[in-house]
């Protein structure tokens, strides 16, 4: 397969990004090759350094660029020509078959929809995401598409996420959740209270409200809430992630300076768990094609791990699975 | 002072909550005492079953008790003589000067919004909590009171955490910043943008949009979001702190056991930074009173520390400093 890669997006954009699309080369099956989007001097000068060009990695133009600060809506309309855009028509096109962007969340999430449509009864798209815990790994949706979510956008994510962890991790009956800030039913927004009812109908396990701590103690497979939420607790997870170790190697330094070599290991694996580049990208849940959103500060092990997902990432099985899923499931379908 | 005591709130209550009153006389000042107020049998057994009576804890009587998990408004209407009302009019009447309660936060938060009103100006009390990070304490509000807010809400609790975070924690000029999903200010929801207008009009030191990664590194004294975030946010550090030492602590077991007792107290340290009971309760800013809300499943130590930030907290001279920041701040007083 060939898969799309925005060269201009993230915030370490070209360098990292095109750094990343070689060092992948070395893991991608041999059959598989990139469409490296972005200004086509800029691209192939970079690649030179790199010790290319490559055969595998070929260059599609793109002039422009959206920053990961610009209004999404407004810099896909003054920007026709972005590496964004470009990277979806050449999916549209038939000249790819995935994408990876690190790029502006929001414009990548807004192209994506525009060009390749979403799913036979799907109404938005979702990042899911895998958060790796003590427990096994644990599917959020959304975290960061959506932040203006309806009930039958958070339902719909629900029904997306039980499959793709049915098909991608293997899990058996995943237990889904509502993200809530109590078990009760009494609790919640009405965003909340609405979206169960229509969970409570779908053909998915619905194990009713999850709370923050569900997303470590193993009561749930999938968790749903809102972009924004999602988006919050994602980042919260970053940063505590890297305080937890950052403050553990301190106090090791300073009171057990003699262990800090034997535990190097167990200190890189704690780490590790939080470490976006270890799971590479997050599909995009929901739109007709395969589509992997890279964290804006990804480097380029992270695209390389990225890339590796968008080959790896069954997205047809799952995609065909998710709307023969949404058909009968009643009042999700629309 | 006397503080009156929910003795009925909380997933382990009575037992555990009376346990804590009782170990709390050792460390409050002797001029302070408590106000238990629950079943006066029950309560009453309880102490003599711990060596009772003592003569610092009065017992209150409350015939009734709002479950964790009832509909607050629906409950308060019902159970007219339920220990966490009779705790509030007991301060209304001039028999406590402050309150702690473990109990249902949405009945607390109503009861004392209805009996002790808010202060002068103040539309909505949030609760503030303190999270230890590696770079110092943060002031997150609001973690559950209002989980409706409206822009004007968001904007009173970054201005009442800010001189919180002055007076209690001595942070000179705080950095408060309001909880989105970006930096820039294309994004964010609706409330966010609406919201940072008005904390740009405060007179604080507003520092724009926090993202969830700014809880842990240092870059804010204060971040402000509505209540259904902040108390996500709030559960997903409780669970992934003890998720990350269980881990930690079953890595050494396997890979290092004879580091365990010299890694003890470190682990231990850790371990403390994200427990409740460390940090007792969160006082309810924006009320006409001292209200101490403690976690739902706190146990006798952190009831115990809960009475002493009650006895601890200069609540009175909080709330005059938020009366006199809120006066002259324009758009912020109604």
């Amino acid at each position: 397969m060939r898969t799309a890669l925005d060269a201009m997006g993230g915030d370490y954009a070209p360098s990292e990004i095109i750094k990343g699309a070689v060092e992948a080369l070395d893991i991608l099956p041999p059959e598989d090759s990139i469409l490296l989007v972005g200004p086509q001097d800029t691209l192939e000068n970079e690649l030179k350094a790199l010790g290319g060009p490559f055969d595998r990695i070929v260059v599609e133009h793109a002039e422009q660029a959206i920053g990961m600060d610009e209004s999404p809506v407004e810099a896909l309309r003054q920007k026709p020509r972005s590496s964004i855009s470009r990277m979806v028509e050449a999916m549209r096109e038939g000249r790819a078959d995935a994408f990876v962007s690190a790029g502006n969340t929001g414009a990548v999430v807004a192209a994506a929809q525009m060009a390749l449509r979403t799913l036979r009864g799907v109404r938005r798209a979702g990042i899911s995401i895998i958060v790796p815990t003590f427990h096994g790994p644990v599917v959020v949706i959304d975290v960061g598409a959506n932040i203006h979510a309806k009930p039958l956008h958070l339902a719909q994510y629900g029904l997306m996420a039980s499959v793709y962890s049915q098909r991608v991790l293997g899990t058996k009956s995943p237990r889904v959740g509502l993200m809530s800030i109590g078990s009760e039913d009494a609790k919640g927004t009405d965003l909340v209270r609405e979206t169960r009812q229509l969970l409570r109908s779908a053909p998915i396990n619905f194990c009713g409200n999850a709370e923050g701590r569900d997303l470590f103690n193993g009561n749930f497979d999938v968790i749903v809430c809102d972009g924004f939420v999602g988006n919050v607790v994602l980042k919260v997870i970053e940063g505590m992630g890297e305080g937890m170790v950052r403050m553990l190697a301190d106090e090791l330094t300073s009171f057990a300076p003699d262990m800090i070599s034997k535990l190097k290991p167990i200190v890189s694996k704690l780490q590790e768990q939080h470490d976006y580049s270890s799971y590479g990208g997050a599909p995009l849940l929901g739109i007709d094609g395969i589509g992997i959103i890279s964290h804006g500060s990804s480097k380029a092990r992270a695209i390389k791990n990225a890339l590796k997902a968008s080959s790896r990432f069954a997205g047809q099985k799952v995609n065909e699975a998710i709307e023969s899923a949404l058909a009968p499931a009643g009042e999700l379908h629309t």
